[in-house]
């Protein structure tokens, strides 16, 4: 019964999911999933903007101008990255063969792929599994999804909320993977995100960029870094409600679950930063635009000697202050206040000898560090982790 | 006599210099550094663009529009960063007791720190020993100078070069110190350096800026980082030769001693980077401009998944190739080759399957990542060092 209800937890109306384990990753584990809606789903994708971009993202930025989609396959521990034509033909593919066991056509398939770079993909293995994805999916299976994505993640990632369009509750559920490290250098982020409520296909898009704006993108993670990076989210309108536009007064509830989804989903990749022991949430307020809000948050995020501070619990505002100073941001040092957690550590520029109650606070497993500069009214957000030997010793030794 | 030609090497005509433990350093580690010319020299200055700037930095802005110096009062241990009004006043305070010690205008003296953030300078201390730094200069210690810079630097940085101007022979040299992390958050770095020889004040400013061009701007550090960072010339005039600038046929040998001194200097700092066990140089070609090459070189260099890769002696291109991508530079991914030394391990952008030989060679100390990009005529280099857990230890438990 236990299990039944934390599936129920996970149910979205009209898809089904599997992820088995195709022999990709030598240890077994899974490494193939599926996703998959009943009827063809209004998709759209936020893809990484690195110039070296792997074969999947390749053919999906292709395909996804239909904005039409009806199933993903995705695979982890090979990321079919600078391999070539020979990297593409595989990618195309495995979604020809998926779309052949699903009786698809070929374009309402896409594909991402993580894992390590520069290696052909298995396709023996891959195309003799693809049938077994196929055959074991169920409605319930999310969870086998979320695990089949992952590399270094420690745990599955998934959020879900249940939204209310006039008298009907509409889900949205997401899944990711990230793990590798936050910042500054992320390796693939992949998240899927899924929902039963209709919403057109340019909106759709719309309402994803600006979930993503205040998720993923304020985790301290250029998302632009990776060859592989790639957020999907298919809208099968199975709920039935009458198609949400911009326009239309259920837009904004829509964008928040979809937000609180993908905020819930970066916090946990955050929280699996590779080796990390501690979450840390930047809040900057008071800047004198947005984008310099922005530039400070990012800049105290990717800072190694903050990062590396908080891991060994030392208040150790001069490093912030100091990353605060190269932001290029505009600031006026006299004017700049810094809390960590709620203990205000330095006051119009000046240390105010908190050091101790700091440190006590540094215990925790979350963190907020808080920057009021005092010039103007633009705020922003940053999520990152802790650095720590660990990282270290996970990254040193990962492909050899 | 060992000894006395070992001082001989860092024999700077016109200087003298002493290095002492004025007890900010509870260590008893040396703190204090004191460099004197015997005439008035000429000056200039390089300094961090970081919004945050430590109370000896703003000092030294404004008095280094005179062009003109005659010494410099250094102490490690307190950086005088974000302390206000009385950093200020604590700085100017310095710099008039070592000029009533040395019987010079204030004016003429500079000033350096570099240390802990936040903390007020511990003037008695610092007062009680300008007058024992002044009784121990000598033409012979510059070695004792170097020494007392220090932070967190585990050896003495001191670069000389002799170079013939007509039928005389001038001297440059240099100390420097940077040890903290060379990138992507340098703690302070400073470096001072000393000649002989006659050069304008506008020219001797330029030349440094050159110099300093490919050296310290190209270790992976943004130069700009710390709230401290300095980088003083003075030139006093000693060897006798017609004063050098611009225009003069001796300039372009001046600047290239000039950044022979301060390119050795940059490999120090790289090679005691903290925790460091590698020296790694990234060489760009055939970017479409400069500026693409040193974003791509940067973007190599600043790669916390590259340089824990060299540490782990794991010749993992993927990583290489996916900061060639992010750096946002012009890049044909069908174009690009990699060499790790001399080995290429990609090949028009594919994997040449040469791990094991590329594996060997980075047992080294010192590692060159080559990347030849195909698409122009631009080149450029960066210097930085691997990362390691012990970076980590030191930086976790710095201040507390």
């Amino acid at each position: 019964m236990g299990k039944k209800s934390l599936n129920n937890r996970y149910y979205v109306p009209g898809f089904s999911f599997s992820g088995i384990s195709s022999g990709i990753k030598k240890s077994g584990a899974k490494d193939l999933a599926l996703i998959v809606s009943e009827q063809t789903a209004n998709i759209a994708g936020v893809f990484t903007t690195n110039r070296i971009k792997a074969a999947p993202v390749k053919l999906d930025i292709r395909r996804i101008k239909s904005g039409r989609g009806q199933a993903i396959i995705i695979n982890s521990g090979n990321a079919n990255a600078c391999t070539g034509e020979t990297g593409y033909k595989n990618a195309d593919e495995m979604t020809k063969i998926t779309s052949q066991e699903l009786g698809l056509p070929k374009n309402l398939v896409y594909i991402s792929s993580t894992g390590i770079i520069g290696r052909p993909l298995q396709m023996p293995k891959i195309i003799r599994a693809i049938p077994k994805a196929v055959k074991e999916l169920s409605p319930a299976s999310l969870e086998n999804a979320a695990s089949a994505i992952m590399t270094t993640d420690t745990f599955t990632k998934i959020a879900l909320r249940k939204i209310n369009i006039g008298n009907k509750t509409g889900t949205i559920a997401g899944i990711a993977k990230g793990a590798a490290m936050i910042c500054p250098n992320m390796a693939t982020m992949l998240s899927f995100i899924m929902t039963d409520v209709s919403v057109k296909p340019a909106d759709l898009d719309s309402s994803l960029r600006r979930a993503i704006s205040n998720s993923f993108n304020v985790l301290a993670v250029d998302n632009d870094m990776s060859t592989n990076d790639t957020v999907l989210i298919m809208a099968n309108g199975k709920l039935g409600n009458r198609e949400i536009s911009e326009k239309s007064s259920h837009y904004k509830k829509f964008v928040q679950g979809l937000n609180e989804v993908t905020y819930d989903l970066a916090r946990m990749i955050a929280a699996d930063g590779e080796g990390s022991t501690k979450v840390i949430e930047i809040v900057v307020q008071s800047a004198g635009s947005k984008t310099d809000a922005e530039k400070i948050a990012k800049s105290i995020a990717t800072s190694m000697l903050v990062k590396t501070a908080i891991y060994g619990e030392d208040p150790n505002w001069g490093r912030i202050i100091s990353a605060i100073g190269y932001s290029k941001a505009d600031v006026k040092e006299e004017r700049i206040d810094i809390y960590i957690n709620d203990i205000k550590v330095v006051g119009r520029g000046k240390g105010l000898n908190k050091s101790i109650a700091a440190q006590k606070s540094l215990s925790g497993k979350e963190i907020t560090i808080t920057v009021k500069l005092g010039v103007g009214k633009g705020s922003a957000k940053a999520i990152t982790c802790d650095l720590t030997e660990n990282y270290i010793k996970l990254n040193a030794h990962y492909t050899t």
